[in-house]
C-alpha cells in the first residue's frame, strides 16, 4: 500500500535505521522524521539519506505522524509509549523493538493503561556493527519479526504494523508478550549473559592466549560483542526468567564438573550426546 | 621435497583423510596407506581414493612407512605410538593430532619413555561435517598447528613433520605441551563443554522454542554439533585444567545472577562490558 504519510523514527541506530531504510524502498511511507537523544546521531541519519527531517523532541515527531517506531533501550520504551500517545492528535500505530515484551505492558498497566494503538514488536536482526553505520535496507530478509497482542489490542492496527514489517522482507510470527519472553530467554538472552561472562573471564589473557583461538571460538564469543547497554536492560527486564534459565544452565555446569573430577567417561559421554542431538533437534525444527 | 615413500594414517576420518588429500596433492608421499578399526572407513577411504592401500593392523602399516599419522581419540593415543615405534624397522617420524597434548607425554613417560621420532601435533581445523565425508585437501589451509617439542625431541624429525604442515598450507607454531593444554582449556575445551551443557539443558524444548532461535543461537551453539567421543576424551585427558577454568566461568556467571538478583545496573554494565573489550582484544591479538 502506498501512502503518503511519515513515519516517526525514534532512536536512528542500527534497527531504526534499518526499518526506515527498508519501508522507503517499498514505498510504505513518503518521508521519515527522526529522534534521537543523541543530537549527532539523528543528524548524521539526515546527512546520509537514512531520514528526511529531524525533530528535537518526542512530541514534535509523535504529534502528525501516520505511525511511530521506537527504537530505544527496554528499559525506556514504555514511558516513551506514554509520551507519543499523549502528544497524538489521533491514535495511530505506535510500535518498538524491544527485545523483552511483558515488562513494557506491565508499566503501561501501571501507568494508566495500554493504548490499544500499541503493537509491542521484536525482529530477531542485528549486526556486529554497531549503531546506523551497520544499517541495511535488508536486514530484516527473511528474519522473523515478533507481533505480540495484548488485552486492548486494536486488530486492525496489529495487522497494518505486521504489514510494514512484511515489506520489509520479514516473516511475521505473532504471540503474546508472556510467551515470547520465557521463549528468548532461552533462545537468546541465555546465550549472550553466558558469552558476556565468558569474555569477561578470558579477556585479559588475549596477548597469551591469542594464538590459541579457533573457529568455534569466534562463533561461540560472537554475541559478546554486543552493547552492553542494550544487554544490560534486557537481562534485567527479563531477569525472573534469565535467573531461572540460569540456574538450569549452572546445574549442567557443575554435573558435568562432577563427571570429569570422578572421571565418570560413560555419562560424560551421554551428556555430551544430549547436547549434540538437543541441537540437531533445532537445527530440524529451524527448518 | 618429493619423495617416493609412503605416509601410514591411522584413523581415516576428517583429519585423517584431510591430510592425506593435502600432502598427496602437495606430493609430499608417493602412497597412502591407511588403517581404522572400523574396517568399513578404512575401505571406503580407500574406494574413493583418499588413500591407496588398507592394512588390517597397526604394525603392518607402521612398519615400512616412512612416517605415521595417528588421527584418534587422545585417551587412546599413547599406546599407538608405543605399538608404532615397537614395529617400525627403525626409527620414523611419528606424529599425532590429538587435541591434549601433556597427558599423551605422561603416559609414554611411564610406559619407558617417549620415542624421540614422536612430534605431538594439534591443528586448530574441523568441520560441522563429521568423518572422511567431511575431508578437504585445504582443511589446514591457513590453520594453525601447534607442534609440540619434548625432552627426547629430534629436532631434525621435528623440523621434518612441520614441513609437512606447511605444505598443507598451515602455520606452524611451535609450543610446549603445557603451554599448549592449558591454553586451549580456556580458548577450546571450556567453549565446547559450556555449549554442549546449553544444549543439554536447552534440546528437549526444541518444538516450542525452534521458531525463536536466530542466528546468535546458531552461531553460540554450532560447536556443541561435534563428536561426543572425540570431546569426552579431551574433556577427560585435560580435566585439571578444564575444571579450573570451568570454576572460574562459573564465579562471574554466579556475580552476574547476584547482579540480576539485586538489579545493580552500573555493575552489570561494567561486567558485560569488560566481556565486550575482552573480546576485542582477542580479535587484535588475532591479527
Amino acid at each position: 500500500m502506498r501512502t503518503d504519510a511519515s513515519l516517526f523514527v525514534i532512536g536512528t541506530g542500527l534497527i531504526g535505521a534499518s526499518f526506515a531504510l527498508a519501508v522507503r524502498r517499498a514505498g510504505a511511507f513518503s518521508s521519515i522524521i527522526g529522534f534521537d537523544q543523541d543530537p549527532a546521531a539523528a543528524e548524521n541519519a539526515r546527512r546520509t539519506g537514512v531520514i528526511d527531517t529531524v525533530v528535537t523532541s518526542i512530541e514534535a515527531g509523535a504529534a502528525d505522524a501516520a505511525a511511530t517506531l521506537i527504537c530505544i533501550p527496554t528499559g525506556e520504551i514504555a514511558a516513551a509509549v506514554v509520551r507519543v500517545a499523549a502528544a497524538q492528535t489521533r491514535p495511530r500505530p505506535i510500535f518498538d523493538v524491544g527485545s523483552v515484551k511483558a515488562p513494557i505492558l506491565e508499566q503501561l498497566r501501571l501507568q494508566g493503561g495500554i493504548p490499544s494503538q500499541f503493537v509491542p514488536c521484536h525482529p530477531m536482526a542485528g549486526s556486529e556493527i554497531q549503531g546506523a553505520r551497520g544499517a541495511k535496507a535488508d536486514l530484516f530478509r527473511d528474519r522473523r519479526v515478533f507481533v505480540t497482542g495484548h488485552e486492548h489490542s486494536d486488530v486492525a492496527v496489529l495487522a497494518r504494523v505486521a504489514n510494514w514489517w512484511r515489506e520489509c522482507g520479514a516473516q511475521v510470527v505473532q504471540t503474546d508478550a508472556g510467551s515470547h519472553d520465557r521463549a528468548v530467554a532461552l533462545t537468546s538472552h541465555l546465550p549472550h549473559l553466558v558469552a558476556f561472562a565468558y569474555m569477561a573471564h578470558a579477556g585479559d589473557r588475549a596477548d597469551e592466549l591469542g594464538p590459541f583461538v579457533g573457529p568455534g571460538f569466534q562463533d561461540f564469543t560472537r554475541i559478546a560483542g554486543s552493547d552492553e547497554r542494550m544487554w544490560r536492560h534486557i537481562l534485567l527486564d527479563n531477569r525472573a526468567v534469565v535467573v531461572e534459565e540460569l540456574d538450569g544452565l549452572v546445574a549442567r555446569l557443575l554435573e558435568i564438573r562432577r563427571m570429569l573430577i570422578e572421571r565418570h567417561a560413560s555419562a560424560l559421554e551421554a551428556v555430551l550426546r544430549d547436547g549434540r542431538e538437543g541441537r540437531r533437534r533445532y537445527q530440524d525444527a529451524d527448518g
